[in-house]
């Protein structure tokens, strides 16, 4: 085989053949095909695209570039959740022992903040003592005995897509769905998991704001996950505006806990719930939505949920103590509020604007090493399509200097609109992927107004 | 500026700037862009395109990155003609002493065998102590004094372009119409020339097999000179087969001398001619085609053409003698004929496959640094259209090897056709791209048959 010929034929939209794949990414990762021609590869395939089979080929290489996790002695069916990152989504927190809690194993493997998307990671670090880097034989404990972890990733899984996104985040081809999908899919099938169910966020504050691009990404991916034997489900759901009320590390903890205890805003229940079901009837928990909705909502109201994340919590380091009492978690110095410039409807909330002006309160990171600032964040008293009378309170922002959360709050003036009258209310949950390449509307059983 | 947001703008068919474009070659020639950086922008143009601006920026680009020839204090019109390269091309050793003797100064800049094409500084070099290789100086002392001189390229010129070229030949991104463009124009208009005739081979001896595609880079060539201010006409022309009746080093020395004195096949003289006179109406030493053919008749049929020539061979160094004995000029040592199979007509001869076979009896480099055999080659005794006895010769094959030449003379059998009937004659001129992107038919008063 020869690096040109390969480069000409996926230039040429000829397919290349599982083997030519496999010996494209093997010999890249050790250094056997320079960075030019596996650029001019990637420049190629984001161009021309590749078809599902070679996206599938691909997303199989970056997995046998590493090794992979082994939950096959662990006896329950082993399911994960991945969002493709969002502002305010704060839904692993809550969704991971909401799921174990009703009979699955969840053994998820998490990300950092990312541009203006927050990180489940970094949200849980704010709490004491919590420790994300875990070995596999921790993790495994960890999951074995409380249901569900979540931990970092792992230099052990996919080393070849580390290599790969490094070269795409300097030669323009990140933004190429099967290079997505293949990078996603591949660190999520190293988990060696039974099943996923892909949260495909769309909207403003979603890296496909478009939602035909984030209805492709889903049918690519769930298409990789059915071509390696795997159930995968994926879900299109709104990123217009932030998700629930708080965008931030602790304060997302702290509105992920009171989801634990029953106390949500509808969006955030709506999306983490129709995942939840997804969740269950891929592990066959349940057989019917309806059913898989009453085992979750028996895990709720029973506490077992809200327990099983005190367990992880303390499983993995932390102080479960901040379960009861939110002051042990880390909280900003300063707090400022910005209110309501007119009296009348909450029109919209800029996601992505919110996300951005999050970066300059500390929520993210502008250059890999920078810290965050676990206590900054915005927490909105009131969501899109609430009514407010001017000089009322809407958002609250948390930073560790003054000067910075009250420029941050008069900043969101630009970032929440007004109306006179009440906003046509957005479903949380836009269309379902489910068996190769179908899709259709929300789930049935979800309370979603349609629009 | 930052080489990923250019490499993006390329990528989603944004135009970029003269500034950016010369920015990007400026900083690659110096080291300061990867080779991996500058492999996805190169794959970016080949699947996007660039526009004819920025073509000609890149064309300027790659111009500026070296030095160029000043022959402004000749006080001829300078003008040159360049070929995309084919099988039996030895026209460029015709037309500089030919338009030289009618008064124009030719500075051809050449190249040397490529593929299954020939090159014109191989052969020239059969010429016992001819020399390519010539001083900035040296070359326009013998175009001033002569009036014509062939030399090879400089490492002055456009080092931009060799480095672009490098890295093209191993990322499948040479066939990139802009790319050979403005490869091809920057060394050529580096020659400090007023008016260039370009003849864009079509055909399968070509590199450019498809009319539509020979149009496009004879229409895209065209609009880079008209963008820098210069003169450039294109005519597209047949490779189907060879031209004229020899392939080789010596053997096509021999047929060009023997053209000089007016004994030429006609599909060797048609093209030559309608080269001779746009470059003498570009030259402005004539205003009509007619007038431009009157002159070049001229100078044919008083001998000052072929005097011209000899000039040239001994101010670069050779033996002039080789004008009136060829057998000076290297011999192969073994001849073998192919003989016709069947009576009928000549229907074809492949001139890739001809083109190949040369590479194997000599004519040709497979790698860098191979040696060519200056008196191998073909000699077709009939051209396409001619009626052939079974038994009679149709071609001499010359080789220093008896197997050599026994092996290609039998392998011509599978590339030349017969047929019952005369074949329909084929047109040598079939189109001529003069201002800006406008194409047109053959010339008006070249007598070629119309197909």
């Amino acid at each position: 085989m020869d690096t040109g010929t390969l480069i000409r034929k996926t230039r040429d939209r000829q397919q290349l053949g599982r083997d030519e794949i496999r010996w494209l990414v093997r010999r890249y990762a050790r250094g056997g095909i320079p960075d030019y021609q596996m650029a001019a590869w990637l420049m190629a395939v984001r161009c021309r695209g590749l078809s599902a089979g070679e996206t599938a080929a691909l997303t199989g290489a970056i997995i046998d570039s590493g090794s992979t996790f082994d939950f096959s002695d662990l006896p329950k069916p082993k399911v994960d959740k991945h969002s493709t990152g969002g502002v305010g989504d704060k839904v692993s927190l809550i969704l991971a022992p909401l799921v174990a809690a009703c009979g699955v194993a969840v053994p998820m493997v998490s990300g950092r903040s990312l541009g203006h998307t927050g990180g489940t990671l970094d949200k849980l670090e704010s709490i004491p003592g919590f420790r994300t880097t875990l070995g596999y034989r921790q993790f495994k404990r960890v999951v074995g005995r409380v249901g569900c972890g979540i931990m970092g990733q792992t230099d052990r899984f996919c080393p070849a897509d580390r290599q790969l996104y490094a070269l795409r985040d300097v030669t323009a081809t990140v933004d190429s769905i099967p290079l997505i999908s293949a990078s996603i899919m591949s660190k999520k099938l190293a988990e060696g998991i039974d099943g996923l169910v892909l949260d495909v966020k769309t909207g403003r504050g979603a890296f496909m704001p478009a939602p035909a691009d984030a209805r492709r990404l889903a049918r690519s991916m769930v298409r990789i996950g059915v071509a390696m034997g795997r159930r995968v489900v994926a879900l299109v759901t709104d990123m217009e505006q932030p998700l629930g009320a708080a965008v931030g590390n602790a304060v997302e903890v702290v509105e992920s806990i009171e989801a634990l205890k029953g106390r949500w805003r509808p969006d955030l229940a709506a999306v983490t719930m129709a995942l939840g079901e997804e969740m269950l009837l891929l592990a066959g928990r349940a057989r019917t939505r309806r059913g898989a909705r009453r085992l979750l909502e028996g895990a709720l109201g029973q506490g077992r949920a809200l327990a099983t994340f005190g367990e992880m919590v303390a499983a993995q380091g932390g102080d479960r103590r901040i379960v009861d009492d939110y002051r042990r978690l880390p909280q900003a110095r300063h707090c400022a509020r910005f209110r309501a410039p007119v009296s009348g409807f909450i029109r919209s909330i800029d996601a992505l604007g919110v996300g951005r002006l999050g970066v300059d309160i500390g929520l993210g990171r502008r250059m890999l090493g920078d810290r965050v600032d676990p206590g900054a964040g915005f927490v909105f008293s009131n969501a899109v399509g609430a009514r407010v009378e001017r000089g009322e309170p809407v958002a609250e922002v948390f930073a560790g200097e003054r000067s910075r959360a009250e420029r941050a709050a008069a900043r969101l003036a630009g970032l929440v609109r007004f109306s006179r009258s009440a906003p046509r209310p957005r479903r949380p949950v836009l269309a379902r992927v489910g068996s190769p390449g179908r899709s259709s509307g929300p789930p049935a059983g979800t309370s979603i107004p349609a629009v």
